[in-house]
C-alpha cells in the first residue's frame, strides 16, 4: 500500500571548484486525493506510507471526523494517489462556516481565538488532566524518535513524530509535511483506540500554532520539539494546558509553557 | 504597518542537570483574514511585515489576481490582522472547480500533473527562457540572503526569500511560513513590475513542488535553496525549465535540474 519515500536521481555536486555527476537520494511527494461519501473533499501532498493513518488523522483534524466508529470503509489507491472514506452517518458540513475565521469576542477568556471554526471545536482542553515527565525522559524520547528517523538523515527532506509513553514510542510516522507526520500519529491512535492523555508527542518541527492545535485535537498534554516554537502557540498551549519543550537537543532544552510537568529525574 | 517579529518570554532552560530561568526570543505568528470585494476568501498564518506584498503574492498565487493593474486599493488593519482587497474587476471564481484536483490525461505531456487547475492557469512555463548564473554567485547571492536574515539567526524560527539578479538581492522577505516568504517576493514583484524572467530566487527552506509551482507563477527560472527539495519539486521543475539548485552551503552545491543554467565562473 506504501510508495517509496525516496527516488535515486543523477546530480551534478559542484565542491571546491569541481563539478562532477554523482548521485543523491531525493524524498519523493505525491498529491493524494481524499473522497468523503464519494465527494472530493482534499487534496494533500503527502509521503505515501501508512496512509489510512494520514487520511483517518486529517479528517479528524479537520473536525469532519468526530469518532472513529463512524467509519465504514477506508479504502486507498496508491497509483493514482486516491482515498476514499465513507461514512456511517453522513454528516452536512457547514461550508459557508467551515474555513472561515473564528473572531472571539472581548470577553477575556481568549486572547487571540482560534483561527477556525473547526479548530474551537475539536481542540481539547488539557488544563485538568494530569501528566509529568523527568527531563531525562524528555532526551531520551527525542533520541528515539531521531533513531527511528531513517529518511531524514540520508535526504534531509522529512518530519517525524512519535506518539509515547515514558517507555518510549508507541508508534512513529514520517511525511514530507510537518502537519501530515502529526496526522499520521493522530490516525494511528484513533483507529488503535489509544489513550492520549497520558501520552506525549515528540515532534522534529517547528512549533506553529497550527501543530499545537493540532497536537490539542490528539489530546496530549505534552509536546517536545527539536525546533522552536511560535509565540501564538505558546499563548495558545498555556491557555490548553499543553506543556511545550523545544530545542530539545544534546546540550539542553527549553521548558516554555506548563513547567509543572516538567520534573526533576 | 508591521507588527513586531519577535517577542521576549521568561523560559525554564534545562542545561547539565540545572533549570534556571531565562529569557528567550520566541518568533511571532498572526492570523492575517483577507477580505477580496468585501468576501472572506482565507486566513493566513504570517509574520506581520510586509503585509501588503504578502497580500497581493497570495492572491496572484491562488490565481485569483491576474494582473496588478486590476488592483484597485489595499488596506489593512494589523490589530485585527484583516487585509481589505478591492478589484476593479468582479472576477466569478469558479469555487467548485477552484481547489479541484487536476488529473491529466495520459498523452505523456505530464507524467505527474499540476495538483489543482488554478496551478495549471497561472505557473509558467520558462524552458524558452535565457538566462544562467555562475556556480560563485549561487554562493554569494545565498550568503547575501543569509546575512539579511537577522531573526532566523536568533530564533530559528522563520524563512526568507530573495528575488536576485547576478549583482544581488533586490528585495528579501521573511516569514514564519515557507510560502509566505516567497508570496511577499511575487507581491514585492507585481506591485513594483519586476522583470522576472532574468531573476534568480535565493531561498532559506525546503524545494517541495509547492514552492516550486510559486517560483513558477513569479516567472523565475532559477531557484536556489540552502535545503533539499523533493521528486516531485524536481520533475515538475524539468518540464517548466527551472534549475534547482539545492544545498548550497559553504562546502558545495547540487544542480538538480537544467545544468546548462549554472556555468563555470
Amino acid at each position: 500500500m506504501n510508495k517509496p519515500t525516496t527516488k535515486t536521481r543523477k546530480i551534478l555536486r559542484y565542491a571546491q571548484g569541481v563539478a562532477r555527476e554523482t548521485e543523491d537520494l531525493v524524498v519523493t511527494e505525491y498529491p493524494l486525493t481524499v473522497f468523503l461519501n464519494e465527494e472530493e473533499f482534499a487534496t494533500l501532498v503527502c509521503t505515501l506510507q501508512d496512509i489510512e493513518d494520514l487520511v483517518i488523522g486529517f479528517l479528524a483534524s479537520e473536525g469532519v471526523l468526530r469518532d472513529f466508529r463512524d467509519v465504514k470503509k477506508v479504502s486507498v489507491d496508491p497509483e493514482q494517489g486516491f482515498a476514499y472514506v465513507e461514512t456511517h452517518q453522513v454528516r452536512k458540513l457547514n461550508q459557508e462556516l467551515y474555513s472561515k475565521r473564528y473572531i472571539t469576542s472581548c470577553c477575556g477568556k481568549s486572547r487571540q481565538g482560534y483561527y477556525f471554526y473547526n479548530d474551537a471545536k475539536t481542540a481539547k482542553d488539557l488544563r485538568g488532566v494530569e501528566l509529568s515527565i523527568p527531563y531525562d525522559d524528555c532526551f531520551r524520547l527525542m533520541q528515539a524518535l531521531q533513531e527511528q528517523a531513517e529518511t531524514f538523515r540520508s535526504t534531509g527532506g522529512v518530519h517525524n513524530a512519535a506518539l509515547c509513553d515514558l517507555n518510549g514510542p508507541l508508534v512513529t510516522r514520517m511525511d514530507i509535511g510537518r502537519h501530515n507526520a502529526l496526522d499520521k500519529v493522530y490516525g494511528y491512535g484513533l483507529q488503535h483506540g489509544v489513550d492520549t492523555a497520558d501520552k506525549i508527542i515528540a515532534f522534529s518541527g517547528r512549533v506553529s500554532s497550527e501543530v499545537l492545535l493540532k497536537v490539542a485535537k490528539i489530546g496530549s498534554p505534552i509536546l517536545l520539539s527539536k525546533s522552536a516554537p511560535t509565540e501564538l502557540a505558546l499563548e495558545l498551549a498555556e491557555e490548553l494546558g499543553i506543556a511545550v519543550v523545544g530545542f530539545v537537543r544534546r546540550d539542553g532544552l527549553n521548558v516554555y509553557t506548563c513547567r509543572e510537568r516538567i520534573v526533576e529525574s
